[in-house]
């Protein structure tokens, strides 16, 4: 049995991305005959990767049908379920942002790109709303925390975060030398800022085990400059341990990728925490993550395009770490799972914060929904310390764009510990709402 | 008709503090006859604030009997109200502390003296929920939003927070030239950090007299250098119009000299913001301060030494601006009125923040206790902007009392703008916890 649904991919020139949700609707027999609205404001790489869908639906006997819009309009209409993964004005943007931050001396940025990708999302949200008013909108580009807030606050629309982060108990569990069919962990919190509440080894809490490796093996750890470490590799860094003592639990995923401003104030102080590389983050590690996408792009292109070769070698016939399409089918065929989603806070699920506010937790996906898993109080210090001023910017970001009111935007980077001065603040404010490439986000704080 | 009550004065030692509530006493006829314990560590200052306020009482046939002690569980032997006006260390201690945090980078010192006053209260307090656990504990030495929200917090004692900041919405009409016996305005928020959400004039909204004024006479009005414009005057400054502005309310009293990091970061800066003198908190405004009060000082005490002239002279028998005694006469008497007060959160006072932090707001207070007046939402701005950040800096403080835990002073001192570096603020923590006149706040962080 299956049941066919509409899936429409916003951003879906993203050939990794699109493949790979693709793939993973071939493997779930449950979704076979969906159908897949590929949109993008890129023509060229749309038509590229609906024949590269095409070409690995056929093979895996998936029965997919495809179209392919670059209207979001004539995209959403009629889809079930609608992802959104577009970056708006691509990396470009978002280095140029980045640049321009740095003149007014922001070291690596004053994190504005977050502003127009948000506003973004909320108009896919309000197209959803009155075209498509009963699809599920899966968020999975950045900034998931935010943007998920605000359409949520704004739209009535069901919104759904997802993200990988919380994939960073594993790499503790690896680091720590630990079988982890055996490991289970809870890490909630807020996306990209979430703390592993519990951490089990066969069944018994497994914090000592990583206590007894910080105390004995970390200083090795963090010693090795070697190619086997690159700079992805947050999780078991000395700002990772630093983070975790400061606050009482393990920072997962993204959570020690951000750390604090003071691991990041230039690149001696990012190398110290995070390694030979200076982490994600730094000059170093971001150009080789910007150069590993533009092979991995490079890469997908290849294989879209080379006919003679089947797809499936490359998007190999298992399902993916992706949690998307299992809980696309677990909503629509009832398959109850357990998931870690991005949801509103209702019921408290996360004590004392904003009900409205989207929250990341555990949430049992079934036909009757999504529904979140309460998480035991937080320790007061990783509340007063970390949960509340993480708060505090996603407030200044989403009350910013919920009112258009340009005061926000510089209580945002008055915020900013970069900040020394208003001058400096309204200077970058200046220059970045006032950059032609900024039009249309600029237009929403006149 | 009148009830006898005792009241013990903590820190009574202040000749002015102690003389204002005898007069204030005096000139509430439903109090005659009441008991005064004078609690002070200074045995010389306690003796003559006693003869002081005996002649006083006797002046003006008010009946009151008088104590002295040294030790404050003798103090807070049957006592009905007791009033908190202590400063730890004196001001030579809050001196010390901001000159040691000068060295560290931290221009006008990083507010550390706040915690050796919070935990001195919370001594206090529980001395009260053992000694006279039914009596009211009223707070007036500042911090009084963390003081007051830690002792709530730790023992189930009655705690009421008091201060004068609210009659700034004085010098506002004073300024626009009111009559203020037509002037109505309310100010809600925590304590030094309060906004005016409503401001009538012979019953109409105020709000468009003062955007005239700032339109029309504020840059005048801000050019003014003469003797009439003190260090006091913070109200009307540039910083409170430009804060009123941001965030979309005035900020009243204590609100506008706090004002943000950015109107403070050097002292040409404070002259921009605040006038000539830099505002309160610069090194001219606040010198002017001490000397002030140093003259203050010594006037009172040549009052209490003159046994020729009568106190009455100077503490004439009119009731002052201070609520402490008109609030005492409420609550004992049952004569309700309405106050501005600082008391627990409960049912959501301000909406959004923790029942069990300690807001300012109207409260009618009468035989059957303090109930606060509940306060129409904020605007989001106002919350996102100004609201959540205040609440953090509050929280980190009131959890680093609680849990004696110092990473919690470290993630203060992380959230000052001030912070360049991690190293910066552990060596300004490490050498003020040794400090030995810190001894006492030091060891509940070891």
């Amino acid at each position: 049995m299956s049941t066919e649904v509409s899936i429409t991919i916003v951003g879906a020139g993203s050939a990794q991305f699109s493949g790979g949700i693709v793939r993973d609707l071939c493997v779930n027999p449950g979704l076979h005959g969906s159908h897949v609205t590929l949109m993008d404001i890129d023509r060229h790489r749309l038509a590229m990767v609906a024949r590269m869908a095409e070409r690995l639906s056929e093979e895996l006997g998936a029965g997919l049908s495809f179209s392919q819009a670059t209207d979001r309009v004539t995209a959403l209409r009629g889809a079930d379920f609608v992802l959104n993964t577009a970056q708006v004005g691509g990396h470009s943007w978002t280095e140029a942002q980045r640049s321009l931050a740095e003149k007014h001396g922001y070291y690596r940025g004053a994190g504005l790109h977050g502003f127009g990708q948000a506003a973004f999302f909320l108009e896919v949200a309000r197209d959803i709303a009155r075209i498509c008013p009963n699809a599920w909108l899966i968020q999975s580009a950045n900034p998931v925390f935010e943007g998920c807030t605000l359409m949520h606050r704004e739209t009535g629309i069901k919104v759904l975060g997802l993200c990988h982060g919380h994939h960073g108990y594993r790499s503790i569990a690896r680091v720590l030398g630990l079988d982890l069919a055996h490991v289970s962990a809870q890490m909630p919190g807020f996306n990209h800022w979430i703390w592993m509440t519990d951490f089990r080894y066969r069944g018994r809490d497994a914090y000592p085990l990583l206590d007894e490796w910080i105390e004995t093996e970390a200083e090795a750890y963090w010693a090795r400059t070697d190619a086997t470490r690159t700079y992805g590799d947050n999780q078991m860094t000395r700002a990772a341990i630093h983070q975790y003592r400061l606050f009482g639990r393990m920072p997962i995923g993204d959570t020690p990728r951000a750390g604090g401003w003071w691991y990041h104030v230039d690149l001696a102080t990012k190398k110290r925490w995070y390694g030979h590389l200076g982490g994600f983050d730094s000059q170093i590690g971001w150009q080789q993550y910007l150069d590993d996408m533009s092979r991995n792009v490079a890469r997908v292109e290849r294989v879209a395009l080379d006919e003679a070769t089947p797809v499936s070698e490359t998007f190999k016939p298992v399902q993916s770490g992706e949690q998307i399409v299992p809980i696309i089918n677990a909503l629509v065929n009832d398959v109850e799972g357990l998931y870690q989603v991005n949801i509103p806070n209702q019921g408290q699920i996360i004590h004392g914060f904003p009900e409205d506010l989207v929250v990341e937790c555990q949430g049992v996906v079934s036909g009757a929904g999504i529904r979140g898993v309460s998480v035991p109080p937080f320790p007061p210090k990783l509340v007063a310390g970390a949960m509340i001023p993480r708060w505090h910017r996603a407030e200044l970001m989403v009350q910013a764009l919920r009112s258009g009111d340009r005061d926000l935007l510089l209580l945002y980077l008055l915020d900013d510990p970069r900040t020394r001065s208003l001058e400096q603040a309204e200077a970058l404010l200046d220059e970045w709402l006032a950059d032609p490439r900024n039009e249309r986000l600029a237009r929403l704080f006149i």
